[in-house]
């Protein structure tokens, strides 16, 4: 494995559609696949995500979530990792709302009643295979 | 998205060989692909996981964590998700633990020292969209 800088790591999260949301709910870890967009240093995600999340972000000091997204090839047992830590917060102000929403379609056909924020306060990635370059793998 | 029974859910996540352990390090949220094999109600995984899942791990009781999988495909915008939430424990049994060595080989080359069993108390999945069968997508 081999270590990747931060600005590395959010190119390869913005050149993939999907990662996980990771944050606590009722005490319990808990984890949740969505698709995002890299927006300069948020990572933005469309999400209903149990009221746990929402209303926790809603009341202005945000919670800490993490964010993960991978490229692993099976076969080759090649490819990358990227984790986000930092505050999510609820995207509350009407034109920003509408412009993520534009930007952003969930795949599911859930209510999706929320447009959050996640703050790259800590970003971490690793390419596996120090011989294959980073990005590759899949 | 549609709900997947427990069994379905167990069949997926032992389809795919990799998938995502989260946990609590520091008290922030924490997640890391690892690869995978289900063992019954047990999910089995190979990791260093730093110092904090294996320390409380150790200390008999295990620490309650979630492991996802998913497939899930970028153009179709179908696939599933699986996640169990449960207790790991280290497995300190040498029999077991060589049992699981040769049955499980990490992807990178970074020092395995913990065999961790994963509890399925908990499991839940979706397919993404209704049309499309179980286990499909990618």
């Amino acid at each position: 494995m081999r270590a990747l800088g931060r600005d590395r790591c959010l190119e390869l999260l913005a050149s993939v559609p999907v990662g996980r949301v990771v944050f606590s709910m009722r005490a319990l870890p808990a984890i949740r696949p969505v698709n995002h967009l890299v927006d300069g240093d948020s990572v933005v995600i469309r999400s209903n995500l149990g009221g746990a999340l929402a209303s926790a972000a809603t009341q202005g000091g945000g919670v800490v979530v993490a964010y993960e997204a991978d490229v692993l090839d099976p076969d080759t047992h090649t490819g990358w990792t990227v984790v986000v830590t930092g505050t999510a917060r609820l995207v509350l102000d009407p034109a920003r709302q509408a412009r993520y929403e534009r930007l952003l379609h969930p795949w599911v056909d859930e209510e999706m009643n929320c447009v959050i924020t996640i703050d790259c306060d800590l970003v971490t990635g690793y390419v596996l295979h120090d011989e294959v370059p980073a990005g590759t793998g899949a």
